[in-house]
């Protein structure tokens, strides 16, 4: 197996775009990205979304996008993976490369959430858990979310401003994200006070749905010796029961805990190396789980990285360092994508503001469902 | 890039499952390939579906399938390119494996499209489409194929009647399939007086939709020496114009002859060298436009394969062995995995009453929308 570089990456900003058809924001994403790598076309497309076909009556999203980015007649293919889809498909585009199939692939992430005519989001999110003994009984995906953070609080005895650093981080950077769905500054107050969804997740627990697309352009390291090559490192994917009441410990992201375990195997690396950890915040809820399934705190333990001030830029494990789900918003299928472009700005040094200072290794983890498939990537600077 | 062989296919009777969810069908074929391949579980799971989302109200279908069939932990995530989910399922789990990152997968393609309650098959089906200029234009995915069907009969000058051969062809294998969906012999005056459904398509044109889904393993082809493997010789993906109306010429599938000269090429072999060509006979003019774009016919000349009976068992290409999409049924992201199966029954000489003699090299080809995705795979007997 070869290894693959992170040469290009693109993205369009995160927000209502009523104007703009699902086509049109993945084309922009696609176009920039392929700019960013100097490049034309690629040899294969890979597409990651997880409801053009429930809520844009529009599957044929591989052909739909190289169609309208102008690809023509390039192989191109959708990978679904709920909100991993972004990853799965990245994973997808890098197993083609390494295998020496593809001397180049384009992977562009997209989710068109909103202006949407007699289609239901919440039900459409809702698919990401299991149809028939979940959603169907009527618990929605928040509503999964909320009962997770509640056990865990009872658990472990946390309350719920405990949990208010990983949000406040987020807004904070996203303020110099101009890509990022919030610009707005929150303090604990604000979070305590937000409005309540599902107890006890509020507003201020959870990431905003919007319209985005990102892309990255992958090719053979050995093809590329410039210093922006991005190397990928590592790169695993595991799933765990997809009902949260079939899991021996709902507490415990089993798969976070497979696939990083697989991919800092492969990077040669452990906790103590990562320098950026994008996780998925799409709940305060999930940063915790993840910061503890990864290896940076031992279980009940994570909110204490949140209040001693190490999820910061300067911190130990700087997470959301341009605004997270929560802060840049979380356009689900796309989501996976941003990540992984965020950390390459990162590790390029072209992080603006929000830089973290001399960063060289970056994790990215990309959660499906409420857990039920997460893929770990581990990137390093070429 | 290593060679990887299948060692293990499985399949579902196609019917009207109305007492079983598509995590049943999907784990029911999962487990019976594994049974074939004598393995207890895979590196990876590849699930090839296009309509979960849109009918099923479930997406996130990796780690559902995985979940259910028992496969504890292992990466899973769907694949979706319209009507050819399955073959680009099997494509993304071929690199996979080809790129030494998995030592096994396996890959499932299902669809369960009957017994909804609230949803409608037939605007799914048209998100294989473009939603925006052709489905909600009022065009249904027949309809286009009746317009296409209806220019190349104007073109070339073919009557109806001449695509009869096609279809009597797939009902007369079908008939020894117990996995097919229609056990039933048709002759020219049943295809001529069959239901009308979109001039010129009628009833015995179409394939039948369907509930089902099949399996197939595979593992590096050095790690297995017995006769049993069927070699994966070729594999190549291409797209078109997702809408109809924005081909230069939309009587001639140009996304399968780039993907079949590809395969070509990468097997060393040429039309001349085929055995059995499972092609995608959704329709009867889709047969056509296949063997033109493959390389079995010139361009207008195909229907003259069905009138010489060249297409038969004993002909110079034998197409649609055990029944095709028409006579077997069309699952619609089953189907790619259905085709693959047959041709690995055909090649292991375990295809009965309508086992090709001595076959040897098989190609499947798997169309997703009307042309705009094609996936070409060529398998040889190891």
């Amino acid at each position: 197996m070869r290894s693959v570089a992170i040469i290009g990456i693109g993205q369009t900003i995160i927000n209502e775009q009523w104007d703009r058809s699902i086509r049109q924001i993945a084309a922009e994403a696609a176009i920039s990205t392929l700019k960013d790598a100097r490049r034309e076309s690629a040899d294969g497309l890979y597409v990651g979304n997880m409801m053009s076909g429930s809520i844009n009556s529009q599957n044929n999203l591989g052909a739909l996008v190289a169609d309208w980015a102008g690809l023509k007649d390039i192989g191109a293919i959708k990978v679904e993976a709920a909100c991993a889809s972004g990853a799965a498909a990245f994973r997808s585009g890098l197993m083609a490369v390494a295998s020496s199939e593809l001397e180049s692939a384009l992977i562009v992430g997209v989710e068109k959430m909103t202006d949407l005519s007699g289609h239901n989001v919440t039900a459409g999110l809702a698919a990401a858990a299991d149809a028939d003994y979940e959603a169907d009984m009527g618990v929605s995906f928040i509503g999964l979310n909320a009962l997770i953070m509640r056990r865990y609080m009872h658990e472990y005895g946390w309350n719920h401003a405990d949990f208010a650093p990983f949000s406040i981080n987020a807004h904070a950077n996203a303020m110099h994200n101009p890509f990022a769905r919030l610009h707005q500054e929150i303090c604990v107050d604000d979070f305590e006070k937000a409005t309540m969804i599902a107890t006890p997740i509020n507003l201020l627990d959870a990431s905003p749905i919007g319209d985005g697309a990102a892309g990255v352009y992958i090719v053979p390291a050995e093809s590329i010796q410039n210093k922006a090559r991005i190397l990928v490192q590592g790169s695993a994917s595991a799933t765990d029961s997809i009902a949260v009441h079939d899991r021996i410990d709902p507490l415990f992201l089993k798969a976070a805990s497979i696939s990083t375990q697989q991919a800092y195997r492969q990077a040669g690396v452990g906790p103590g190396d990562i320098d950026i950890f994008e996780l998925h915040d799409a709940f305060t809820i999930m940063s915790v789980l993840s910061l503890e399934a990864s290896g940076f705190a031992e279980r009940g333990q994570a909110p204490r990285l949140g209040l001693e001030g190490e999820i910061l830029l300067n911190g130990r494990i700087p997470i959301s360092t341009l605004g997270g789900l929560k802060g840049r918003g979380h356009p689900v299928g796309a989501t996976g994508i941003y990540q992984l472009v965020e950390v390459t700005q990162q590790l390029r040094g072209e992080a603006g503001i929000t830089q973290v200072p001399d960063a060289r290794v970056g994790m990215v983890q990309n959660v499906g469902g409420s857990g039920a498939t997460i893929l770990t990537h581990i990137l390093e600077r070429g």
